[in-house]
């Protein structure tokens, strides 16, 4: 990360921009959890999922501990136990609550931790001003950044802790279905060559999308568009969770344990519903499937003749594609639709953000030349670098400002909270 | 159950005192949750503890369950969910939310949880009325008790909830400590004989009392108070949980595996405190130890060259000390410390009654000529029937009412989140 | 076990005689390895079950331990790690080879472990001689039935072994079937009142069968044969493993969990064939059922409108039959049968010695007045007494000498890999 | 895997040698088990380490699986069940005896299991004519490999199993040490640029070795030799182990839960001993480290200020090394060492093959265009693809014979128990 900001001098009215951004952000994080009670917030359905309060609590101790204690002289925290409880997994900081145990906290309650964060809110701006000093104005903008993170993470937390509740609670209505024609899916080629990839220009990104750097592509296809619900359906019907032959032997012990029939919140086959943030619904033929383990993204390619593409296959298609991309992008957290649309009409790249996570078949790993930043926000992205694969493009969670194409998710195989889906591809 | 009811005649004024008994104690389970939030309320910190809000809905879809819907013609319930989310074990019933993901139903609210409190109540009200069906009124009583049941279980589930917060948070404020003197122990002796235990009379009791039976019983002796907070540390200090000799084998592992090196919520020794339902606090010298295993009870047992009454004894002796008990009895959950107390002056025995469960060296197995109830109540006793070791007496979260010297309670032996006690017996 | 023995005066006859059975028992021993391999006296299919050479050690360890070393000046073992390979529980003794990692000793190899029995038994022989000290005599005592006990457990381990072997090995060739009519199952009426258990006169017993002590029984029946291999299988088909009120709620979870359809070894259903130690055999309808856990064999009593009897009425039954009880013996290890057989005819209680192992309704406690020896043998009994259920009476792979009416066989109401019977009770 | 062999013609003399070669791997097999006892050969330590038995009959299976039942007409095997008893991995072939219970096979004996192997070898001789289906001919060679492949895993399995027992069993006598002087570890300079990896030439390759393919490498640093014991004991004793920040956070994970201190086998620190297949041993300061997972690698080489290599990275310094690579080589099976040597003196690049195997910063994931074979065989290598991170370069337990520059090992990130080792790099 501190690379990517390299000291750069900040001027007066980019540090007063970072502010109205920041605080748009932290108000954006607040509106997501309109309407959800304080016992809603306190949900922890499984381990890796938080509850809201504390994802509210923890973007707000970002702040706290890597801005205003070392920026802002005298500031003092409403609650000293905070820096344990809200740590997520910064060992250079010091003890942290543990995180299956997040679900615990009834205290301190949503109100305080709502008033947490006006705390917090209200110090920044008082802090963040021209002259603040460049290196902690970077961490506020890497905070910012996080704090968006955290925003995906609330809704997807939070649809797998009310898919736990036999009522099937539903976070907001149903959007309307965009009226799309279902087109065929048409492979792109690519000629591939010696192409760079990672970050360029002056920029926000992690660290993890540096540096830009020159890789040898071989010639490839990549599909307009991602795998949509009704071809997924063929391909449980063709017996797809019943034949070892197309899963990664890894992936099949895991399908056979947990008993998988279908993607993660499919229910009652062969006449499928789906669970999502509207409550169960019926499935959406030309939407997106998501909700896939790499697993199973990568048996459903080897099913349909293809494979996944790799992080740098897509990434130079994404950059090919430029502003086009975007245009033809799918729904993003902007949109509060809060679920994968059909794909819009048109003969490019579509999908490329938004809608779902795209599995690729690279591992999540440094790229040549890599360096973590210095201090506790060196442990942000390198030390994750093993066994997860990357994900590219952003979903209908994702805050459009928070996207490029340079962009590394990363999850691991068995992963299938997050709205994943796929895009095949085709040497 | 049934069985102790023998589907009696209930005359119009027992009917109505009954309403009474029942509304009151429906009103004492609702008192105890004064000052607790919503998000407290549904804290599930193990799979045994429940929340309080599912407690608060459980005690309630019995009365609905066993009695409105049979009994009051064009009864409805709030919602027909219901029926499942809040069974806890009938099989009888139909199908059950699991118990680990009780913790995970922010839906229903706290507050509609209440409502439909005062619903069953209306309707209760409407409904136990004289001539209502006798075995029905049955069931009521039954409920009733169920409900105190469930009364100490919200102290001894949120206890344990609570102790997962790093924050420590209090329940209450701490009562003041009785000023009493320290008494040695002294061991009382029985002549033993052909006695009988079980329940006689026609009160309530549950159907694991019944039925009344000779017991030959050889001469023992039996402490006059339960084992208190420094005889324990002395045993602590002495080595108790490094000397595999006094353990049980079965209980040397779980000592080991669980690491265990004082009863469950005592930190920070040999300069102990204990984590209570006021918080942290220091240990009380003279007040009785608990949260206790049966391993550790039996261990110290064995370290103080005694062993555990078994329940014969106990309730023999407690039979002959007939009212005195009562008057030398320890804190009730009446009393509102929620903690155990000194015992109080005297040549009797103390503390048979309040204060802490006490381990009996018995097996939870039927009496003989047992019978379970008829029909789903059927499950409320008998089908725990194995692997468990009865305790005696009542503790400081036990309503006075509740208790009489035939009552058994059971749990494993592992069970430590009990206000689980000891008294010393021997041969 | 040292109460039983009381340092009584040893004569020389009598110190003789027990080295003349103390070898034979030795002989008997190796003799039921016979025809077996290094490689299937070195398998270990579960935690629980040990494999044959390592009983061959340990049965010898224990003379090693608790005679030759105290009572033997200048005696060496072959190699100073037995003290800790062979060692199975004895924390008194010092370290101990983890119990699941016994099956990977190929070192010693079976015939090392060979030559050391025959060197214990050398010494044996050199040290039991008319003058040894009597304490020790006694212990030598204990370890001829302690190797009886093991006798035991080699054929019943060694059954679970090849029973993961796919080729479904036989250890022996299946004996016949004795041609006997089958007999209805007849009730047999005890009037009860004040009776005697536990061990009574000057023969050898284990500590748990002791003291002799009073107790009131309510009067009873009790069924002249054990449950047959047909009967069961009408429990089966009537849903018997798929009904939840049937059994205990313990017993229900665990069934569900470990997909329990029919008795261990059955296989096949519903033309059932058990897997048996002469290899893979049509069930023998008029045969005992065996390899039952006590939840179903409680299960099994509750569909039969019946229940398990208490090990004070098996045992009062058995003392009342006398000499009878053995004329209508089932098969014993002495029988070289290995597995039960159909009840003999006649009117009285059949096989309530051998042929399997009865499940009671007792919890395994320890009795009034029990005290364990001294020393490290006194863990042989009284530290397992906690969640282990009583059974009675012997089986096929029992020796007839080990057997006494007192015998008080235990283990946990999960276990079925003993030959694990059951015979109907009622009040 | 076909598409290496291409069903090129293979000449008379070509199949003749390869016979000659085949016959020669079985019999290096087998002398590899000389003085192994039948027990010693059952032994099983864990899931992922089979006897060396299952071993000799697995690769056994795999010729008469893939080559003389498709190929030889009227071949019959010895016994229909080793069809599933020793089918490792591959669905396409049926069902498979559980991988954790290979241990408890006694039956078939040792013996039985060579009489198998020769039965199959006499049997190959017969088939492997001039003539013979070149496919199948392919699928023979590929079974050689295999069988090499298993001499490793026969070694690092039976050092795992031996390692279990307390008394430290030696497999054979301790090699001396070749007196070298221990030398500086260098970083060798490399210009990187557009280069190629992936096996050329006719020879034998996996398929996953497969296609050869362009790479842009940035320039780099390699270390001229392995990472010794006594520099890794300095890390050591830096406190490597209790230092999170030098760890993969799920490294971490593990290290602490498994309570890692030092590498696989070493005992006593800090004055280390290793436990090796000549028994206990002290260390050899500059010999190699082995037995390391790669977290440990990974966060040795971070505390070192330097990084892991790719494969890339690798296999381009082997193959500009060229002969000089393998004049340099360390310890391989070929030298019945069975432990990994100090380096041999020189200024290039030692012990790039043997010693122990290398782990790259690279997963293990196919190459651009990788296509697995046809038919069951194609379950080889392809299946293995996630979450398992690619080791370069051979042991002290791999035949010289079996290895190229182009080898590529894998294993999951926490394996131990091979012969894994590091070197250095630098971007």
């Amino acid at each position: 990360m501190v690379r990517c900001v390299r000291r750069r001098t900040w001027s007066g009215l980019i540090v007063t921009t970072l502010l109205d951004r920041l605080l748009g952000v932290r108000r954006t994080t607040e509106a997501l959890c309109e309407g959800l009670s304080a016992e809603d917030c306190q949900l922890q359905s499984m381990d890796d999922a938080s509850p809201v309060k504390w994802h509210l609590a923890h973007t707000t101790w970002f702040f706290e501990t890597f801005v205003l204690q070392p920026g802002l002289a005298g500031y003092r925290s409403p609650d000293p136990a905070y820096k344990v409880l809200f740590n997520s997994y910064y060992v250079g900081v010091g003890q942290r609550h543990p995180r299956p145990q997040r679900g615990l906290l009834s205290r301190p309650s949503l109100a305080e931790v709502r008033a947490y964060r006006q705390h917090v809110d209200q110090h920044l701006a008082q802090w963040l001003r021209p002259g603040a000093d460049p290196a902690l104005v970077a961490l506020a903008e890497l905070g910012l950044h996080h704090e968006q993170q955290h925003q995906e993470l609330i809704l997807t937390d939070l649809k797998h802790h009310f898919s736990c509740n036999p009522l099937q609670p539903a976070y907001r209505a149903a959007a309307a279905v965009p009226p799309r024609e279902p087109a065929p899916l048409r492979l792109l080629p690519f000629e591939g060559g010696l192409v760079e990839i990672g970050h360029a220009g002056s920029g926000f990104a992690f660290d993890n999308e540096l540096p830009r750097h020159k890789v040898w592509l071989a010639p490839f296809e990549l599909a307009d568009r991602l795998v949509t619900q009704s071809e997924y359906a063929a391909f449980i019907a063709d017996g797809g969770y019943q034949r070892p032959e197309l899963w990664l032997s890894e992936g099949w012990d895991v399908c056979q344990r947990q008993q998988w029939q279908a993607p993660l919140y499919w229910q009652g086959g062969p006449r499928w519903q789906a669970f999502t943030l509207a409550g169960l619904q019926p499935l959406e033929p030309d939407a997106p499937v998501c909700h896939l383990s790499y697993y199973e993204a990568d048996a459903y390619a080897r099913w349909a003749g293809a494979r996944l593409p790799t992080e740098t296959e897509w990434e130079h298609a994404a950059e090919s594609a430029g502003d086009a991309a975007w245009q033809a992008a799918g729904a993003l957290l902007d949109d509060a639709r809060f679920h994968p649309a059909p794909a819009r009409p048109g003969n490019g790249l579509k999908q490329l953000f938004g809608d779902g996570w795209e599995w690729t078949a690279s591992a999540y790993l440094p790229y040549p030349g890599y360096r973590p930043a210095e201090g506790a926000v060196g442990e942000y992205n390198g030390k994750f670098m093993i066994n997860q694969m990357v994900l590219r493009g952003g979903s209908c969670a994702t805050p459009r400002s928070h996207l490029r194409a340079s962009y590394r998710n990363f999850f691991p195989a068995q992963a299938r909270w997050q709205f994943t889906a796929l895009r095949l591809a085709r040497s």
